[in-house]
């Protein structure tokens, strides 16, 4: 059901500052940025590597657009620092299904729009072990209701 | 330099529940189980997906054994929830190298062994914008200056 670690979500005060660190200091480089309104961040994916189910793992730097945003919430709480971790998966829909009849809240009872086309669903930390953690259907793959 | 995220660690209290939680939730089976006096925990590691470098990417769920390790202090102030993230190299001590030449402290001035014959280094968390980072050679890849 869940294929790859797609990306670990890490929550940093100035996106710039930490995608140069990244860079300079790892070598991985910025695949894809974007502002994600509805999340109030501003975001880079650097990929690192590609996976055996032909998907990727990423790292995905958040910086929050606004101050009430989830992520500028999570840093006046507990600094930067790892915010969430993400399973990919061919079908988030049927994903999330699976979950929630296994006890866990699902955050988003429909999937929404994530990094790059991609369409997400979050699981509530507190039914997963204190980790925030997202489903991720990567963008062309696996079923889609809106046919698009 | 770096090719995978080899795994994301998770500290929790019960690691019997806490695998329980990610074979049932998701199907995550155990590749492997240890003890590590010397950090202090008792481990299991998920597999979630092999990677395009021949490695793999785990899931390190992570309970302390005994009160005074890293593992059993992170809980008593955070609670249960991520701990740290590594990346997997070819060379572990080439690369802690190059990372400290970049100005991170590395918490280990040699290589020290890790999970599933792995050698690892840890970098500070301060120098990674609040990421507990690890960085691993898996056994039987790169060079080992030991010859074993």
């Amino acid at each position: 059901m869940f294929t790859r670690i797609d990306h670990v979500g890490i929550a940093c005060r100035d996106l710039d500052a930490a995608v140069a660190f990244y860079r300079s200091t790892y070598g991985f480089e910025v695949a894809h940025e974007e502002v994600n309104e509805e999340q109030g961040v501003r975001e880079a994916m650097l990929r690192v590597s590609g996976t055996d189910d032909g998907g990727a793992s990423y790292l995905q730097l958040l910086e929050p657009v606004r101050d009430d945003s989830p992520v500028a919430k999570f840093l006046d709480r507990h600094g930067e620092g790892v915010h969430h971790v993400a399973f990919g998966t061919g079908d988030v829909a049927g994903a999330s299904a699976a979950v929630a009849g296994r006890g866990v809240r699902v955050l988003d009872a429909e999937p929404r729009p994530g990094s790059m086309g991609s369409r997400i669903a979050f699981l509530h930390p507190k039914d997963c072990g204190g980790v925030l953690t997202e489903l991720v259907q990567a963008a062309g793959s696996g079923p889609d209701p809106e046919g698009s």
